[in-house]
């Protein structure tokens, strides 16, 4: 039954470690849909290429246009076409897309953490096209998703990871956390 | 020099375990600000007894009348009063009043994270005057404490304790980190 699935929604600052445990989730043959993955897709229908400009600028303009729930309709719409039970959803950012993953299933929201300097560490270290140069640049950034709500999400978050140590001690804690999520019943 | 004071600001949503943090600060020897105590002053002040509603009045009512910084700033008046180079100041919650403690000495937060479902257990269990008596009543103080933008000092926090375990492994984990930032010179 579609009722029962159980939805992980992955959620956390930029550069706290989404990805890494979106990573892990699909090397345990989870299923994960990428909240930014429906944003890169409009960009693409609209544009015909990707730039991070872009992405950034759809991101804002299809909340702002269809409402705060706007993508995670599009996400809900894509997992209705699916059969898997459980299923791994990176980038939530308020909870009024929490709110339209629960028409559809058991959600557990897991937050990752980490501190505003290991973050700006880890971007400057990427350094992918959009990430901030500056540590005031992260704050803009920062600032720019908390207005999105994504701090409410964080402090409501069911499982909290905290990235502070280093890389494999995270993804060995991530995936300690993703099994257990895996193995509740509830 | 009163600029080179350390302010470890805890914060927290309710019944994640600020209270049990600060305890032990005071245990090793910290002095501890309490930004409810602030408010349980005035409404004494004002009233001349304490009650719950009172102080939940109060907190939201300073706030609304003298700004978001209306506690922030009698407790930085009352700092600037002693002479302790280490101060814990429990119950921040804004950037506001992040933004009136960085004014007077380096600011460190400090979040306690714990699920919903584990905080409305401990609350229930501890039941103490005010605390939720159904999960709806919590879910209606969180967000009451999140309009003051509490999830964006939590979501920004440069240190972030779980409380998901037994009592003496939290009690432990935050002796340890308060005794790391007491050790650390920045």
């Amino acid at each position: 039954m579609v009722s029962m699935r159980k939805l992980i929604c992955l959620t956390g600052m930029p550069g706290a470690g989404k990805t890494v445990v979106a990573e892990i989730a699909r090397s345990m043959g989870l299923k994960v849909y990428s909240m930014g993955d429906v944003v890169r897709e409009e960009v693409l229908k609209e544009k015909g290429y990707l730039s991070w400009e872009e992405i950034k600028r759809v991101m804002f303009e299809l909340r702002q246009k269809e409402g705060p729930k706007a993508i995670a309709k599009r996400v809900t719409k894509a997992l209705m076409r699916d059969t898997w039970e459980i299923v791994v959803i990176e980038g939530v950012r308020s909870l009024d897309e929490i709110e339209e993953f629960k028409t559809i299933g058991k959600v557990v929201v897991l937050a990752i953490h980490s501190s505003p300097i290991d973050r700006y560490i880890r971007l400057k270290n990427r350094a992918r096209e959009g990430d901030p140069k500056s540590f005031e640049e992260l704050q803009e950034r920062d600032f720019k998703e908390l207005s999105l709500g994504l701090g409410n999400v964080i402090a409501l978050a069911d499982y909290m990871i905290v990235n502070d140590g280093t890389l494999e001690d995270f993804k060995e804690e991530a995936k300690k956390v993703l099994l257990e999520l895996i193995k509740r019943g509830e």
